[in-house]
């Protein structure tokens, strides 16, 4: 696809002042991170997200923008919040991106120049899992979830809602779960809820309170690591997760 | 308003394709019960509802609705869950309403004979707060939330969903507080329990669990009711409120 006309050539296909934004949620090298695209059509970075086709399902948008953008399908994806605030578009900067892209008609502006609502999903993948590709005129990279520069619009603010929600539910959201790989250490998991809580937690309590809580058990087996002791792995109880509904 | 033909004529100012769906819930007589409306238009129940104006933040428009129905604003509203599938508008149901208010143009089949997205909303509401008036061909009434009849389109599911999202964050909402006076006995706070989780509850637990979360204080007065003992009188601990972050 030619990015930068694909977007604004099936406009005429979508769904009328109506979008899907995605903030896609992995885990590494200690920290949570997102990931963001810029196009050259639009210049700035922002997002991953689309339109929904005339005959598609919101849902169904949002699973083909992330297999679009990562490769995955059959991944924790969840809407979580409506962005409808009347003056959320800034109609003047994208009037300008049709004037780049030489596209300036009356059709054009009507579908274009126009506040969009839009629907904010998250999902949460596992680092190597996902296939992160630049495309023509479109690059994508995952970037910290603490050092997000300033994006299109409002979508500093739909990736604050979106961890204000999952810290919310996260007693009942398989952030741990969904975000590290089978066997894991408990530093790691300590990293994810101090990065939606967006606070530093005690070592000694947090490792209790998780072993308390019968959702994750110890195996005999250490990480190797250049640091003394090795810490042990960890996996999670799948049937303790669904005793609490944990999702 | 003429109701019969304000909605379709006013489909011009309206962001295209979406709505704004509200499930507003009251509790009286032991009972939970849910706002309906019949349109002569629409000519079947469903939940009060309505476009979002094209400079208007959708919050907005969801208070407009509410204040249209009940006459009340500033009240307890939440977005909870967006809908939409790509066929949840019956566009056959559609067209046979514009055929009927003689409105069947291109222009008015291009708005109206199409997938509507709707962001649905729950408003808990004291019940004698509300002022609920029949308009010119527009009924409105309360109906309990266990004998809800079929409804236009999704809306069923809609309410359906309300109650599900509701009982999930059942700790962390006002649910009470928004729906009993200031001073109200136990047993009308376990039937709004017992509405939302959709079973019945073992009396003297909830009354235990009730009081050691220390949510709620017991005053020094009994209600005079029919029948002995005399119930206790119980009001909300709003500090505790705050502090456990239920708003």
């Amino acid at each position: 696809m030619n990015v930068k006309r694909g977007y604004i050539d099936c406009l005429d296909e979508a769904h009328p002042g109506f979008s899907v934004d995605c903030v896609i949620i992995t885990f590494y090298d200690k920290k949570l991170k997102v990931l963001l695209n810029k196009s050259e059509l639009i210049n700035k970075w922002m997002l991953p997200g689309g339109w929904v086709l005339k005959d598609e399902d919101v849902d169904t948008a949002a699973c083909r923008i992330l297999k679009e953008r990562t490769g995955l399908d059959n991944v924790y994806l969840r809407q979580f919040y409506l962005f409808g605030k009347a003056n959320r578009t800034n109609l003047d900067e994208n009037k300008a991106i049709l004037e780049a892209a030489r596209e300036l008609t009356d059709e054009k502006v009507k579908q274009f120049v126009t506040r969009f609502i839009s629907i904010g999903y998250f999902a949460l993948i596992k680092y190597e899992d996902a296939i992160i590709e630049d495309r023509e005129n479109d690059i994508c990279m995952w970037v910290d979830l603490d050092c997000i520069p300033q994006l299109y619009t409002d979508h500093n603010q739909i990736i604050d809602k979106a961890i204000d929600i999952i810290q919310l539910l996260i007693d009942y959201l398989p952030i741990g779960y969904q975000l590290l790989p089978e066997k894991f250490i408990i530093p790691d998991l300590r990293a994810i809820y101090e990065g939606i809580l967006r606070q530093p937690l005690d070592k000694r309590n947090f490792q209790k309170k998780m072993l308390a809580s019968g959702l994750i058990t110890r195996l005999d087996e250490r990480k190797v690591v250049n640091t003394y002791p090795h810490p042990y792995y960890y996996i999670f109880n799948k049937e303790k997760m669904e005793q609490l509904n944990i999702t």
